[in-house]
């Protein structure tokens, strides 16, 4: 997929290759027919989502140019009859899909929202759906972040997002040491 | 478990809490009604196995006093009623099992038959089955090892299995650098 490669110049972040394999077997395990990815960049993870599934895509981000990139991106790959690419604010746009079940949730957007998101998530899960959420342990985010101060607020949110996950009896989760940090949640009988 | 603390003292492999975490998630999807194990050990991954699924499980060790020791801690667990425990060479018992089919085959045994292991494997497994191979990085297995060449011998042999099962058109295969290394595939429609 050559998104990569433009990716990779962009400096935006994509999920590894040992990341991307290890989707492509839960894909073949979930068999999802609706899948909903918080954090669409410029659209890679989305388009692996769709590759290795047969599944329809509802796909939000907040950043405008990112948006319109993805969205050429998806056109671009033919995708387009199996996306909804929605621009704004997920809190809003995650509010406003409620009713409607994913059998595949993908966080992959703004570190420090991740327990939020993973709380909305759970009021749009299918039964046995599953919640997937990337880049966890921070390594990439910490990185770039010079602030101590912000570095140690983003990890301890983080922590607290791994740790309601982690506890929660509706879910069996299991948090990977793979790429730069992956959790999955399966949502229990 | 006190299965864990038993095997720790025995210096007996177990498997990793990371790894444990990603089967109870993996069975939680596969769902399997019939596992297959290839190195009882003593039990540990096989209670396992089963505390995370409503499976039948058909398991084989080589050594007779692990395989004593297994079944006495099945019967502890109250585990009898769902385990066949096989006491013999993998080679003869997994030959003899042929038109039998398995949801879930878990290969934990000797390193250097993996890939034997996961041919005979691929004739046991049923529709959408999965593979799941523990200790494929080798790690612990070659601390034990002083000798250069049998350590290359191991590593050599894994990796071929590795490719094997990576390359395999029939399978969706992720490597996954938890614990000592797990390998999964998927048996694609």
């Amino acid at each position: 997929m050559n998104l990569r490669a433009a990716a990779i110049a962009a400096n935006i972040p994509i999920i590894s290759d040992q990341v991307s394999a290890f989707l492509a077997v839960q894909l073949a395990l979930i068999k999802p027919r609706q899948i909903l990815e918080i954090g669409t960049a410029i659209g890679y993870s989305g388009a692996l989502l769709l590759h290795y599934s047969a599944a329809h895509l509802t796909t939000i981000e907040l950043d405008d140019s990112r948006y319109r990139q993805a969205c050429q991106n998806f056109a671009d790959l033919g995708l387009n009859e199996r996306v909804t690419a929605l621009l704004g604010d997920a809190d809003q746009l995650l509010a406003e899909l409620v009713g409607r079940r994913y059998d595949l949730i993908f966080i992959d957007a703004a570190k420090a929202h991740y327990l939020d998101y993973f709380k909305m998530a759970e009021r749009l899960l299918s039964e046995n759906g599953v919640i997937i959420a990337d880049n966890v342990l921070l390594r990439g985010y910490l990185a770039g972040e010079p602030h101590i101060r912000r570095q140690r607020t983003a990890n301890g949110r983080m922590n607290d997002f791994i740790d309601y996950a982690g506890q929660h009896q509706a879910f069996e989760t299991a948090l990977l040491t793979i790429g730069d940090g992956v959790l999955i949640s399966i949502k229990k009988n």
